[in-house]
């Protein structure tokens, strides 16, 4: 399978790891990154290096893109020398970057009409896992492509769910996002509860980690949060923009989500402090008692 | 150590384990139940049938109490024949049962008049972890029993932590299960949303099973919501009336808690459904989608 | 002033009533209406019928719209034979639909490009003020133009406020709307507490109504609240999408809502359970106790 | 009528101005104080003062009182010197004091068992309308005493209410108040959402002046809301107080109040940023934009 020809755009934090390990996992890959500098850690890897999006596609069997928004998901595929450009009948396009899902189905619709395959595939999981391998990988749209691309997911991830039409691998994002928020949130008010009512922080820490409930965000986080130590890797505001989706979903479904539109307050209160850039877990600044 | 008389007063799911896990564990133990027929399987491991609280508090080193509510808590205690009829100076007794703090701390004023050393030790976890000797227990209160009780800890539970005053194993408690109160209600609405928007609630479950949020409370009641079985393992009404007494006791801190304040109207809206005593989990009624 | 040849474009409910109080107080109208028969009264009382919405503006100083919502406003101007069809420079259009704001300010950019005079101009109020010339207008946009209309607004309502650029008079209205949906959950909350407490809710109106809380609304909806009448006057969708893009708004400039976010979660809750149509005081079947 | 003699037991700014009234209405009034200087200005009118509350009760047919909390209304009934000593079976007692529903009931059950008729009868109003006589007055208790008291009700205030059992006069007063808050907090986040987009807040309290919201209270309270004047006529901790108690009652009830809650939040806020003593509209200072 390694005789595939894959492309990769984008090469932030997230797309290195996963183009490096692309490489390392024997495949041939032809990155693109808007600041060609980009490219040279991988090039040194033994990638080729691309001149635009046009040409990586027509010169590859599958390409990949992990780009930082919609917008710039969005420019990679309709601006010029873009990927439309190059494409033929029969080439794959997968979208790893977090869109929503009405950018998603919008590009969808794009290579319906150019006539190349596609699949949106967001990840679950930050920096680290992306070095691991060990991404979860919620994929929808062609599946065709999925079947294709089982061995590149095979190296990206630990684990890939196909989950139907294009649109459907952003929903489940914001679905896991919102249980996230509002673990994050629960674990937000019990510290500062705990904090309010003379018990230590590290107890209530040690006794979430004995039971039921325990799982690993609260013991990475909990002892951050504790110490006010908010270094982002999910900055709070892009937790706030996927609650804000989430209810704009669910308003189009007439679901009622009363805990999560308290949640997506405290979010938002945050963010009107200045705390967007920080670990969305700084949403625990909202409710610490004296500090206020 | 095995030289200590132990008393063990209570012997409901919780209890019967427990006290089975004493003797087993090499402890001579004599039990008492308010309906003594329950004692008999405990008897049958070589435990000793006590005659009323009074009796086995007056026999025993330490007694360790596991009974329904405050109410029965105070009962055994206050009563006629009751514990403290029994009690004479160094004499431990140790309620495990699950009780409010004012309760707890008024427990305590009793004992310490009385010239005994009292110990409050709820636990976290249910049968199964009974069973096993892997509760986790909260204990606060006369830290020379806590030191005593030491090999008892050892075979029910497979922590114990120390917190202070008579008073701070009740309001440790409470600040878990706020938590826990607000992870169930924001698994609910995750999976409540994914039902709504066409994705499939094992997919959600897979993906939030695969990542940092991973945890055996999901693992476990996942499939169980989705399937509507909500036979009781924590009662929802006892998960309301942990939530009230964590608001109460944030009041009077002036704590904000706007998160638990929604999971706690969930949960009074779920009881109003007449749901108070289903399993906890039952809170995704409230937000089922075209069920209402 | 009554030599101003006004146009009239909508004959709803409230077009109807607000025409013919143009008729009557001495202006020339010329109405027009997609069923052409609805014009028929207004004929009756003197005006002339135009042909389409190009012929009317093309024949009148200013021309006024009252339609169904955003969709019908959009068309009126940019459809065939529409408004922008029959515009010169000069000539004034205001539209008096309840619109949102973005829609308002793409309208105003229309308008601009094409040379004319803008005006939005919506209501707070609905048939019974639209009939009496009470309404209260909420005009922004082309202040010349605002000048102009002065005769006019004297006819249609008892109050007109000049709010600055075209969108500030649709963010107004959904400023007022949010304020009276919190007092429509608060009084569903509070004759729902009174019920659940063993109180008569005629007594709480009555009380609220003596003091410094009493309102139309109340003394008006009160009664048909606790005889479960929810014939509508402001349908409940309606408010519920009011509601949204407030907090959508708000979202915009890290505005905290957290009461009007619960408030929403209600009215989402009622349209969910199939509430939509009738009034918005229908949210008091979200919280009725015995009932569910 | 006036042969009546009257008791008046409690002269803070609410208890002068309305034994004022009583003496001016040519009732014999009998006035005490804690602090006896207090009763000067009584007397100066013509009032009698006397020693204690038991002297009081025992030289009148009926006696107020109007005392500061449910402590001091305790302590006057039952205290050294108190009402219950001067108590003889006919004697009316009138507590017009703001009181907790259960302490309301117990001091009824004090007067049942000592054979004198109880009413009890909170206020709608402050200052001004006790000044003016046109409180509103939430009676329960002794349906006889209500009607012997009539001609003093219609002094006091504008409006008098029977409702039943003792407790349902205070029961009453915290449905009235949990709709102040929520109009209150609905104000506040309008006013608010005003800020932020732009509008001006002059023109919004305009807008809900002109319709149907129209008030007295928005009409007082919005200029010193926009203003930060958070001189209190109601003090914050106090509506908070009384939201928390409307929350437990319904929580007894299985009554959801979601709004209620998210509103009790935002009060609960505002007293911990130390807003507790000034008036209750200062919970727009939760929501301000740009201030925190």
């Amino acid at each position: 399978m390694s005789n595939l020809k894959i492309g990769f755009l984008g090469l932030g934090i997230m797309g290195q790891a996963m183009a490096a390990n692309l490489v390392k996992g024997g495949f041939k890959v032809t990155v693109w990154n808007r600041t060609p500098e980009r490219c040279a850690p991988l090039v040194a890897l033994g990638a080729k290096q691309g001149k635009n999006p046009k040409a990586v596609i027509a010169h590859c069997d599958i390409t990949i893109a992990m780009l930082a928004d919609p917008a710039a998901a969005l420019e990679v595929v309709m601006g010029e020398d873009g990927v439309l450009e190059g494409l033929e009948p029969g080439k794959g396009y997968i979208d790893m970057s977090t869109v929503d899902p009405d950018t998603c189905e919008y590009i969808a619709e794009l290579f319906e009409e150019a006539g190349g395959r596609f699949l949106e595939a967001p990840v679950s999981g930050s920096k680290k896992p992306a070095q691991d391998g060990t991404l979860v990988i919620l994929a929808a749209g062609d599946r065709t492509l999925f079947a294709d691309a089982a061995p590149l997911f095979e190296v990206l991830g630990s684990k890939s769910l196909f989950l139907g039409q294009a649109g459907q691998g952003a929903r489940m994002k914001l679905a896991a996002n919102l249980v996230m928020g509002g673990m994050m949130a629960a674990l937000s008010e019990g510290l500062a509860f705990a904090q309010a009512t003379g018990l230590e922080t590290a107890g209530l820490l040690d006794v979430l980690d004995s039971g039921a409930m325990s799982n690993p965000m609260f013991r990475l986080k909990g002892p951050l949060l504790t110490a006010g130590n908010f270094a982002p890797n999910f900055p709070l505001k892009h937790m706030q923009k996927d609650l804000r989706l989430a209810l704009e979903l669910a308003e189009e479904h007439d679901q009622p989500m009363p805990t999560t539109a308290a949640v997506n307050e405290s979010f938002k209160r945050a963010k009107a402090m200045g705390l967007g850039d920080d670990d969305f877990s700084a949403v625990i600044e909202t409710v610490r008692g004296k500090q206020r």
